[in-house]
């Protein structure tokens, strides 16, 4: 008996929402799946994609009589959905998001939280660069981590029924603070979008080599970039928006770094360069060593494609 | 019948010129595979996995009768080869490399061909970030671009013989200047690596978040940047000493966008975020459209990495 939860609400589904909702389903981790989308359009797929048991056009009414409900929407639309929904909430519901910046979705969520309600912030370090609700699968989060960043004065076991809910869908979970997560996923993952958008951008605004150039020898490396950068735009500019500190500190340090890199380039110090690209080699053994990562060459690309 | 040349001899047998021995082979290309290693312990493992027909520990003596010669070592390497192979160059071999800089090549190889023997400067775009003699497979350039960038001199039945080499290989063959080659790779693939280089340098360098922190949440988007950052630190640390003025360049155009990109965060500037994110999409969508590059999500990573 997985049950864990009577009404689940999925408020949102794209990525991470159609993926919860397959694995919820999979796993039988709730007896009714409600969903909410802004667009008629999602709506619709949701329902003929089977991923909800009801759908509705209003967050309020979706999250009615919900034990659990997930925000599942771009981190700057959750003050928004949280003060729609606030009235609804049922005492006792777990109120949670999937969003990668934490301080700031604590910051907009929280004024809206009714007394008896637990709003514990997560967010599920997993995803591809497609979105919408047909580009959801159930083993999205499979060894992946799913972090937790409860308020000092979450109740301890919501907590542990929220863990007990990501673990069902195959995540691992760890707990800490919305400031601490802020700045490690700057590090992780905020700046690593922004460079393979920035590059991608200054890739396409060469006057001296064609857009065709560029597309036609990707293989080098290029190509690489352009599968972060092909994420969704609003998901990554919220991001940007609420996490400023953070980054800003991130991108100072890496402009620091590669100017010193510039420089071992410009007067031609190759022992400064050999021991850094020596480095970076072990962090990758580390990630495939942690399950983080396939083994397999190329990602285990397509061999058509390597 | 396949069969192009007679001998070949490959000079350094690492993750290119193993995939050549494979391709070589199963499309009988020659009739003899001579490799020439600077290592024993490659030698050895030449041989043990069937690469070649004769090994050898001088390249002079690898070359010997063969019609075509290809210089499989990082860019830093071919004059020194080049000069050593000099006098045991069979009139009317083509002499050729892999290097992912024409340039100078051209201005180490060139002064040590002699008089009859036709050097063709080459560039496979294709790779994994693995290396040595054991990494190579047959399919490596199946549907990637080959660069060739004959000399004013070339001869054109020689450069004719040579693209159809690659088309043995699987390649499409484009033909360019050497410094265009090299102008186009600075931002396909040198400043990719460049960049991802230095992103794994600047998160391992942090002191507020742990090695293990960066390793765990990975997923995020940094362990895509690992992948080509574990590529040869030898073979890279040559390509940006020998690609100086062009890397500079396409660096000192990054460094100005990043400013820019900066700027729109520092000031909450949604609009340039959310177009310039839209923008890059449309990229990747084209390098999908041109074949090089999976239209399968993450790269088509095992879903247990996703």
């Amino acid at each position: 008996m997985n049950q864990q939860f009577g009404r689940v609400a999925l408020i949102g589904i794209g990525l991470i929402g159609s993926s919860l909702a397959h694995v919820i389903r999979r796993e039988k981790i709730a007896s009714h799946i409600a969903g909410y989308a802004k667009s008629a359009e999602t709506r619709k797929a949701a329902v003929q994609l089977g991923l909800v048991d009801s759908i509705h056009d209003t967050a309020a009414v979706a999250v009615k009589d919900a034990d659990l409900v997930i925000m599942c929407v771009p981190v700057g639309a959750c003050g928004e959905i949280a003060k729609g929904i606030s009235a609804a909430l049922k005492p006792d519901a777990i109120l949670t998001d999937v969003g990668s910046v934490k301080a700031a979705v604590v910051r907009d969520v929280l004024p809206h939280v009714p007394q008896g309600v637990h709003f514990i912030p997560g967010h599920p370090i997993a995803g591809t660069e497609q979105s919408g609700p047909a580009s959801g699968f159930a083993d999205l989060f499979v060894k992946r981590w799913c972090i937790l960043t409860p308020l000092p004065t979450s109740d301890l076991a919501a907590v542990t029924r929220l863990e007990k809910f990501w673990h069902a869908c195959g995540s691992e979970v760890e707990l800490m603070t919305p400031e601490h997560h802020d700045l490690v996923l700057a590090i992780t993952s905020h700046l690593p979008h922004l460079i393979a958008y920035n590059t991608v951008a200054t890739a396409a605004d060469l006057e001296e080599v064609t857009d065709s150039e560029v597309i036609k020898y990707s293989a080098g490396g290029f190509r690489d970039f352009t599968r972060i950068a092909a994420s969704d735009p609003t998901m990554w500019r919220d991001v940007f928006l609420n996490n400023r500190e953070a980054v800003l500190e991130m991108l100072g340090r890496f402009s620091e770094d590669l100017s010193a890199l510039q420089r071992a380039i410009r007067w031609g110090d190759g022992e400064t360069l050999f021991n850094l690209f020596t480095r970076a080699r072990e962090v990758r053994r580390n990630i495939i060593a942690a399950g983080q990562e396939t083994a397999a060459p190329d990602f285990g690309r397509d061999p058509k494609h390597r």
